[in-house]
């Protein structure tokens, strides 16, 4: 039976060996719930890089651009790391380069799997339904916070471990403790949050909003992998 | 009000500005709570080292000398990691040098910041009791398991903050998680590891009795501090 592992932070990611296995990026607040969002709203693929100039240049190919630092659209840029902004026809048959503090560089520290999906609550069950195809052992890839622990990519974790138990194994600590604490978050997720500093300086940047949008569960059946130098969504668009 | 937050392991510690800040090194299994329980049975200081050969080279200083990797005691060392070897009179009046896979690792680590006070459930009270004194921003190292995540070091970090709530912040993910494990798991705490592979591989190794001394709370009043070179005990033994 394949596992799952969890690693809470892209600098702890030299301690996992990514050969062969199946990495789950997540940053539920809100890169990976964004780039969901994009491909539900037909995006054909996404450049995930990890430099604002990199980014940039994109534009000369016709892609629309997106930069966030700090919780914040990077100026010069078409579109920021709000989901919402992805709405509405404006990604519709377009290609985006995005840049985000912390998720642009967990996915493109992962490229060594075997297999990269995005994850987010708003894909948890096709993202589940893929890992279980694929029977490769999983590492969960949290974004975090410039590095440090965060719960929301955590609870992601647990989530996904929730979903998994009956077909995988996981006796590791971190997806033990992921496990522990969405359970006894998932009755309310953003109050379970609010607690967090972390949370509050995001709902700070009048984001509130976008926290309840990435806690829901299960909105769009898509899957954006990792194909050569880019994310293309393997699943179609169930209901938007 | 000064604040708390925990480190998850030492190959995180780059992110944390350890100045001016208390450090609570912790590795429940076993090398902090071995460390409190040399004191408690009469050592008189403690060095702990990175390296096999510099920890035997105290041998020449008269110093009992520890070593432990990947669990077992190392070969020609006179002790290992076992708290319990460290009764019946052993180390009564001695100095120990002591190597251990991750322990020593995360105190030595730490040595930049203002105070470092060694961590375990067998001194919890008179480590929560010295912070509150104090009265320095404390972040709590927990040592892990070869880098990665552990939830014993958690727990402790957790019961930590149960125990300095009232008087110190904690809003950042990390201190806010181990608080909702130690909560989720302190009714039983040998019960909530025991589904650890870690712990089991553990309990493999024949420590089973180690485990369950481990996490037993406030058995002796002894609170080992970093000072120049060295650990020593600053309380004195309430019980033994």
């Amino acid at each position: 039976m394949a596992s799952i592992d969890v690693c809470y932070s892209p600098e702890l990611l030299h301690l996992y060996d990514l050969e062969g296995k199946a990495v789950v990026a997540v940053d539920i607040l809100r890169a990976t719930s964004t780039m969901v969002t994009a491909f539900a709203h037909g995006a054909t693929d996404i450049f995930p890089v990890m430099e604002l100039e990199e980014c940039r240049a994109y534009a000369g190919q016709g892609c629309l651009t997106a930069a966030e630092r700090n919780g914040i659209k990077a100026e010069d840029f078409d579109l920021g790391n709000s989901p919402f902004s992805y709405m509405n026809g404006v990604v519709q048959g377009r290609s985006v380069a995005i840049t985000t503090t912390n998720g642009t560089r967990a996915i493109r520290l992962s490229e060594a799997a075997e297999e990269v999906v995005i994850g987010s609550f708003l894909n948890l069950q096709s993202v589940a339904d893929h890992l279980r195809d694929l029977q490769l052992d999983v590492i969960v890839v949290c974004a975090g916070w410039k590095g440090k622990f965060n719960l929301e990519d955590t609870l992601f974790a647990g989530a996904l471990a929730d979903c998994l138990q009956q077909d995988f194994t996981f006796e590791n600590d971190a997806t033990l403790a992921s496990l522990h604490l969405y359970q006894a978050a998932k009755a309310d997720m953003f109050a379970f949050l609010k607690q967090s500093s972390h949370v509050r300086r995001l709902e700070n940047l009048n984001i509130h909003e976008d926290i309840k949008y990435c806690l829901q569960h299960n909105l769009y059946d898509v899957l954006p992998v990792w194909r050569h130098d880019r994310l293309v969504d393997l699943a179609g668009v169930k209901k938007l």
